[in-house]
Formats: C-alpha cells, structure tokens, sequence
C-alpha cells in the first residue's frame, strides 16, 4: 500500500491500511528494543550522556506506541490495547521525570542570571551530569563580571538546586527501580512480540487509517478552538500572571487547555508518521506549534516550582523577592509561548489549502 | 501671520513669526494665572477634587511656558528666559509629585489585586481624597468573591500603601509650601506680566519661528532614532526585566533613553502648538506615543517603588515574595509600554508622507 505525503483528510490521498499501521509499529517497537539494549550496555546508574539519549530513545518510541494505540484502537485487539496503554504510559513518565527536573533547574537558574543582568554565562549552567554528578547548578566562574548574583537571586539559585537535585535524585532512583521491576520486564517482552507480530484485528489489513487519523485531527482542532487565542494574539494581555498572587491553592488552571491541546497535537503528529511514513517531510509549521507548547510546559512548571520554594519555612525575604519576580517571568514565558503558538497556527492557517 | 495646520518642517508652510510666540505665551500665561486663581479659591488645603485640578491646569501651562522658552530660545530675552525656566521647572515639579505618588499607589494596588485574580475592584481603588482622607487604598468591599488577597499581597498592600500614603503626605506639605513662599510669588508676578508683556527680542515679531521648531523635532528624530525599536517591537523580547534582580544599585539604567524622548516629544508637541494654534487639530500618533511614553514611566517608577519596598527591614517573606511578583509584572508593562511606542511609531513612519 502507497504511502502518502498527503493530509490525512484529504480526500485526494490515496487510501492508506492497516498495514501501514503494522509497519508502524514494528518500527518503533524495534527502536524501543534497540534504545532498550543501548541503554542496559552504557549502564543505567552511571548517568552518562549515552544512558540519557537512550532513556530519551525509549521514551519516545513508548509514546509513540501509545499514541498509535490511541488513535486507532479500532484496528487493533482491544484487550491488549488496553493492557498496554497504561504501561507505556508509566514507563514513559517514570523515565521522564528526571529529565524534566533537570531541565528545570536550568531554565530557572539560567532566568536568575538573565535576571541578575548577567551577560555571560556558560551555555550549560546544568551539565547532563546525573545525580552521580556534583548536582551543583552554575559554576562559580558561571559570569566572572557582570554575573554576580545578588544575595537574593543566588540564595533562590541554591533554594531551587537543592530542591530540584533532590527531586531529581529521587526520580532518577525510582527510574532505576522501574527499569530492574517485573513491570518493566512485562512491557518489555511486550514490545519484544510486537516488533514482529502485531496484533491487528482481522479486517485492519484493508481497513483505511484516515477516518482515525482525521478524528485525532479533529480533537486536536477542536481542542485549538476553544483556546483564547484572540487574547493570546494581543502580546502583552497580561493574562498569564492574573492569579499570580492569587489564594487558590491550584495554581493557573488556565494552563491545563493549553497543556491538553499539546498532547493533541502530538497524537496528531504520530498520526501523521503512520499514514506518511518514515519519509514524510517535516511539517514546520506543526513543529513550530510544538515547540511553542512545549515551552509552555516548562514555563508553567518552572514557574510553579518557583513559586513552591517561595513556601519553603523559614527563607529570608531576599530569597522569597528573587523567587516572585522569578515566578513572574516565568508566567511571562508562559504568555509569550501562548503568543508564539498563536503566531505559528495562524500561520498554518493561512498558508493551508 | 496665519497659522499654519502643517508640519512644521514642511517647506510649504506659511512663515510663522515670533508674533504666534507671542501669542500663545500669553495665553499660557493667562491660563496660569486663571489656575492659580482656582487654586487659592478653592483653598488648597483642602485637597478637594477641584483643588487637584486646579493644580494640574497649573503644572499643565507652567510645562508649556517653560518648554516654549526651551524651542524658542533666540527669540526670547535671553536673561529673562534663563532664571524663569529653573523657577518654573521647580514648580511643576514640586506641585506634581504629590499627585505621582496618588498614581503610583492606585497602580500598584490595581496590579495587586489583578495579580490576585480579583475580577472585581473598584474604578478607584484610591479615591481622589488628598492627605486629609482616610489614606487607604482599597475598601474592604473591592472584591467580594474572589477578591481575596493572599496574606503576602495583602501585606504588600499596606506597606506600599503606609510608604506612598506618607510619601504623598510629604509633597503635599511641601507644595503648600511652596505655594505660600516668596520664591512662588516671585514666579507668579512674572508670570502676570508675561500674560501682558512677552519679552521677545526686538527682531523676534518678524523671525521665523520654523527653524527653531523642526530643530526640536529633530532633536527628537535622533533620540528616537537611538532606541533600540527593533528589540522593541519584537513582543516578549524580555529585555525590561534584565537587571530585575541586579546588584547594581541604580536600578533600570535602559529606561533613561526612553525617559528622554518622552520629555522632547512634550517639547515637540508644544512647539507645534506654538505653530498652529489652538485650533490645531490633535495628532492622534503624537498622543498615542506620547501615552505610551508615560505609560513607561508610570510603570519604571512603580517597578522601583515595588523593589524599594521589598527592601524594608523584618519584612515577611511572603510580603517580600509579592513584591517580587509585582515588580516583575511592572517591569513587563514597561516592556508593553515601549511595545505600544513602537508600533504607533510605524504607524506614524508609514502615513507620513
């Protein structure tokens, strides 16, 4: 069956099945084995650059597995579908979680020495080194002149190291449990039949994958929709950091829309690669949309963490300053990825057929 | 001499003599008197809405006098000019800062409670009542439901308000002493016979006044022409915050250039109102800038109020948290502030011919 190039809705393309989704499958399943394998010989614990992209590898192929299953449950054997979903799911969250607290940690401490005036600072204030590392965030030679912090700012800097390394460290050991559990060992073997056997159902040979992509399509349009993109296209609405200071202990359920449409439009883009195949060109305009909400993402979070460790007993009012007006720019970034991602969609929206 | 609706760079414009000069100085003049009038009739202690207005009519044509002496320079009595622009500049700046200190007060406390997600406040926060109302801020009906504050707002709150509320208390006792000082009723009597006698120099009725004029326009032309506008109009170019949490004692050096052309672009209005007249029709792109202009300002000095209060010793961490947060969040409005500059400052480039 021809792959197309095409939208998936468009009634142009050719048909494209089942298949198609088999070999889809195959592929990651066997790229998720092969980031498995690399990641066991560099060895796990040693946290080592190789161990990181493999632990990346093997996320990115389980979300895809788990986005395929999604979108088009239809095609596939109900039972295992659902057994699998939520075991991917896991494991790609566990083996997240330190990522993402160490990319935290950066882009906060990176902000406090924008904030701090500091011109020169070193392109990575975090190194990839893991909690076998000395966890420390900016070197001292971090901004030799102008990069002095001020009390404040490099009391919030160490506020926030600690927390954030200790979280990290934390996760990074429940990674190190996951990947030695029998859990993992059944998701594992899982994968291991799939990547020649993958239990489609008996008409999904034939069966066209459109109307499923199309779907996923549709939830994510909808989903943009009923997102305030008129406001998010007015820079400087101020919108991001109304509830800043606000009693309510859930902060900015404004975000949760925008997070949800990020997911979507992932579900969408993993669509896409299975009815255009590993050669599809890259659509720029749905990576730009992408990487829009993924700093949305982080903002948000990193924002939240400030704002988490200004609740930290007993800081002097000098740490708890830095980490407002950290908190502020960071739901500052949160309003200027609503803005970029309204840039890059209307864009699309334009240039679409 | 006909006066003239043109620009006054434009070649095509009629001559427009020191007469015009003449002319609207004495009609800033009279204006002055006729304030100053107000003002004792309504008695100015009293802070009465009529007494503030009276006040601002003041400051309004002490600035006019004083800028017009500035442009016109060569036309007028060079002695006479050079000891009655301190003389006016001290009293616009004296009667002026009590009402500075009202606004920067009623902005912060809107930003509080925005920043608090209150949806509900008030028009005015801070009623027009001067040092003799009851001096807070916001009743304790602003925002009913959501309106809320977090202790550390709340706290940021009152401080700033106690800071400003005496700061305010301060200029106005200052300004009623100016008021009633030899030094003011020098100023006064000069002023009563400006609005008869302009001191012109002998060759002044019959010089053009358009080179002096397209002089301060240029004036303006190279200041604007040294901001960084590109940066400017990038939205969320995140430029204001840097130095946010800097060591550098004086806080904000950047918003210097800014501050500049918002007093050349005054320059350059009155000098135009010198030209064409009173029945001139208003330059929506002069006054949309010029807004923007005081936005900035407005917002560079709340920020700086924001982090001096932060400085306040034994303060809690909470008050010191939400004044970080408010600090950033102004600091972002002067970064909106310059924004707004510089689109209506393209939208000027584009219609001019």
């Amino acid at each position: 069956m021809a792959q197309q190039h095409l939208e998936p809705t468009d009634p142009t393309a050719g048909v494209v099945t089942g298949d198609a989704l088999g070999g889809y499958l195959r592929a990651q399943a066997t790229e998720f084995l092969r980031a498995l394998r690399l990641h066991r010989e560099t060895g796990a614990a040693a946290a080592t650059e190789e161990a990181v992209d493999a632990a990346r590898a093997l996320r990115r192929s389980a979300r895809r597995i788990s986005g395929s299953l999604h979108t088009f449950r239809p095609l596939l054997d109900a039972d295992w579908s659902e057994e699998m979903r939520p075991e991917l799911a896991w494991l790609s969250g566990t083996l997240g979680l330190e990522h993402s607290y160490e990319a935290r940690l950066e882009r906060l401490l990176l902000a406090l020495h924008r904030l701090s005036g500091s011109t020169v600072f070193p392109a990575q204030a975090v190194g990839p080194a893991g909690p076998a590392g000395n966890g420390r965030g900016v070197p001292p030679t971090a901004a030799p002149d102008r990069g002095n912090l001020t009390v404040g700012a490099a009391k919030a800097g160490a506020l926030l190291d600690r927390q954030l390394t200790l979280a990290r460290t934390r996760a990074h050991s429940t990674a190190l449990q996951a990947l030695g559990s029998s859990r993992f060992h059944a998701v594992a073997d899982k994968v291991a039949v799939l990547a020649s056997e993958v239990p489609l159902t008996p008409a999904a040979p034939t069966t066209d994958l459109r109307p499923q992509a199309a779907a996923a399509e549709e939830r994510l349009m909808d989903a943009i929709a009923a997102l305030p993109l008129i406001t998010a296209g007015h820079p400087y609405n101020a919108e991001a950091l109304i509830h800043g200071l606000s009693p309510d202990p859930s902060p900015h359920p404004q975000d949760g829309p925008w997070h949800q449409v990020r997911l979507l439009l992932r579900l969408h883009r993993y669509g896409r690669e299975v009815l255009c195949g590993p050669a599809a060109p890259v659509d720029v305009r749905l990576l730009a949309a992408g990487q829009a909400l993924n700093r949305h993402r982080d903002a948000s979070e990193a924002a939240a963490a400030a704002a988490q460790a200004a609740r930290t007993p007993r800081i002097a009012p000098a740490t708890a300053y830095a980490l407002g007006v950290l908190h502020a720019d960071q739901r500052h970034e949160v309003e200027a990825a609503r803005f970029a991602f309204q840039q890059s969609w209307q864009k699309q929206a334009v240039s679409a057929p």
